[in-house]
């Protein structure tokens, strides 16, 4: 079902991130050129040359990557090491595993799924997780395994949560809020172990609590927008990856503006989505450096 | 210096709110053809056709407008009276009077000085004043008084306010503005008595406070915008008349992001300015219904 | 299968297309008003209010519409004649009936069948046609008839075509060209008798034939768009309906193009089906008023 | 005039440009840690990595760059001799010199000299010269020497050409042409010797000819743009720089089509320039890499 996926064959990214130094760029791709590798693609950002820090994705290809890997990573280990820099090693002809988390509301689930069909995503899809079925058969038109996990009632979501780890565990390196309306836990973030990508409304100005978009046309704004990120222990305000909005006026409903909402969640999340599975997405604090 | 401004001759704008009810489209229609006007244009809107607000905006062209006007006005009274709504005319071939208030910031003040001078807005400018007088020189070359009131220290600005009321009043039918960065009493708000526009920055999410540009950055918005909206009590609360966004990247600084920011301010003050100067934004509430 | 659709009940549509004259808003309005109909939404537009052509479009409630439709339209014969305009009243409860023309690629066919599930359409689909049969089991996952006419080789299409007039005939209201890459002859348009869509790529400066994509990353375009329009005798070149663009960079490949051209086209053209289905699209000449 | 503006001192940028090979980037690189520098900003793109085309923008900070610019020149000449490519390297502490030409209209002329002298620009001005004379006030107001050279009746414009030869030569790095309605002859190109970039307005799909504006108004058009470029022997044609586009209506007059088209001229020539100024396009064949 990934037919029309084509990977780039021999080709690594190379992440590294570190206090920004003299000589780190010419180190980095003096060792890919004697490693055999040739760069494709190179992106930097410092965010202060002096004393700032370094943010580096190298694009490159190697033939028989596979078969050189470990020594091109002990070569980085070591020479890196001086420079007090982190890096990470990626196989590009391999595929990120992206679970999927959703609730009722199907258009950002099913805009994943047909961008995963048609190629345009470099993920595989073990599984989706729904607290509804309602999106069940859909899902499993794609070829993709449903699971339903209903959501417990109270605060107390220790059970559904733990049941979705279960599943999870081990089967996925990156997780996708496709509108899943439930309040993940810290102990839930930590036992994943994965990143989690989540999608929501925005506005200018916020609009906090229930009824968004009531709101929003009470106070009648002009734009309605939409915020991908990461979650982290702060609800809403992990590090953004994407954002965008959409003109609106005194005519459209509250209907339509979350109609016109959904079409903009839809597109800033596979935005987002791509860009975490192309490892184009640094994380740096609470803000992220997107290649 | 308003040479290339050409106003419509013999157009008339009326501008109808209040509670939606059949028949009222038609009344005020038909009164307008019965006195010789030919619409020119229409818009209306309503909240709800059952027991909603109901707003309308008509242009309609009436040879000898002003020999007319009276007539037209005492029909308006008589027959909008039994519906119980409210309706104000306007001669379109008169330029609303504008003032500019100003502080050191040149880009939105001169945005709307040389739209002013190239006939885009049907406005004259009696005054600018600002509290700075690095602008003078600027504003004058366009052929437009410049008054420099200096702010007050401390909370206490009511005579520094007070000058500026006693400049503006009666001369001016609104008043803009421009990155003025002085916050207005509500006895000010009360003493001038005309609508006021203001233009202030815009994030999603919103940063409150002080160096938001900075605290944007920080935070890695992938958005920056500028809201423009009418001056209530509530400080940057009003009613919005229009809002817009530019993309940023990880790579724009903070000094970036406020050049980018500086040019959605004037983009968008300037379409509110004339909208409203065109009389299409009406207030209803906290919102505005620009037609 | 369209149950998330809600039409709005006792509401009718009325368009009124003629020579500018004075009275013409008031004999409708009064008119509306006289027959117990609630004007919810009134457009129009004047190209020139003297001697112009004038386009109006009224959304009106009435209870028992259907039962006071003979006399309301009897009415409207008697009181418009005179003004030498034309009009037509549509019952806004009843759907439109739309069908889909679609090839190989998938992205405006589903895009567009997934909003008619979700209820964003005003539209029944009583089939899509396809000279491909790759999309034929996920169009019947939405309950909607796949038919399949192959195209012929050579320039003689008369017999496919003759077999889709054979399908369309008497059973749809307007045609979709969802990335349809077969060329209609004059006659097909004569004979289904009904608005036909379509949507293509569109460029700054535009790239005609073969390959565009290419040529366009060969002039480096910095943006890439899409049109959607009524068809007509002249290929591409109708009036169009709606126009949208993505920015591009360099760093795009000629197939990254085609990807974010894809997602341009499948927006641009659920906007224009969406307006049609509404009757907010009005022809005049070779260009569109769009209320 | 220049007050506002702060250059980098100390920081150079070398653009590099030839077929792509293994090595490369690391030859580059490890040259300049070699010689003191630290890496801001590096920037690259390969048209394909294996035989395509390369091309590199670095920005390093060198301390005394001044003193070490011959050695690090000599070393570039040698290092890069094998590689076969080609490359410069400019001293970003010093501005460009950038001319304009104008004709009557005045929006992307005082856009220009506006954020020059707000510090947007990295230019100094030495000159505008323009065909008429109605913004020689504004343009002294902003210290900037203004010429006037008259156009030329008929097709001979050799005459004002070889004037405004004499003016730019040996002064300028760069021509803007502000809406400068004049086509220049080939010999003018070849003889003034330095890159010339224009902008035009922009449709899809393209107007040809006169009256552009009612063109677009007659065909409909849902988008006015623009389109900034290099001027090359083909009027029009040579390599894009920047694009954009602005969303119109049927209720927007030719007129207002061309009040709105000149607000997206002036924001996209402004960006064109301020990038061709920062060094960060590179010309390839006819299209740009914009870094």
């Amino acid at each position: 079902m990934t037919g029309r996926l084509s990977l780039p064959v021999d080709h690594a990214c190379l992440i590294v991130d570190g206090p920004d130094q003299s000589g780190l760029v010419s180190a980095v791709t003096t060792l890919i050129s004697r490693r055999g590798g040739n760069i494709v693609s190179l992106d930097q950002h410092s965010t202060d040359p002096s004393g700032g820090q370094f943010f580096q994705r190298v694009v490159f290809h190697r033939p028989d990557f596979a078969g050189a890997r470990t020594q091109i990573e002990a070569d980085l280990a070591e020479t890196l090491s001086p420079f007090g820099v982190g890096w990470s090693l990626r196989d590009m002809s391999v595929p990120k595993r992206m679970a999927i988390l959703a609730s009722k509301d199907d258009h950002c689930l099913l805009d994943l799924l047909w961008r995963y069909r048609r190629g345009e995503l470099p993920v595989t899809i073990p599984m989706v997780i729904a607290n509804h079925t309602n999106t069940a058969e859909d899902v499993r038109s794609f070829d993709v395994p449903f699971f339903h996990v209903p959501s417990q009632k109270g605060p107390d979501k220790s059970q559904s949560e733990a049941e979705i780890v279960r599943l999870l565990k081990g089967n996925v390196d990156f997780i996708v809020l496709a509108r899943y309306m439930q309040i993940l836990s810290n102990d839930f973030l930590e036992k994943v172990g994965v990143p989690v990508i989540n999608i929501h409304h925005s506005f200018l100005p916020a609009f906090i609590g229930a009824n968004p978009y009531r709101k929003a046309k009470e106070r009648g704004v002009k734009l309605v927008g939409a915020t991908s990120h990461y979650v982290t222990e702060d609800l809403d305000e992990g590090p953004i990856i994407e954002q965008d909005v959409v003109r609106v006026t005194h005519a459209d409903t509250a209907e339509d503006l979350r109609r016109r909402g959904a079409d903009v969640e839809r597109a800033v999340l596979s935005r987002a989505v791509r860009w975490h599975a192309e490892d184009r997405v640094v994380r740096h604090g609470n803000h992220t450096i997107v290649f």
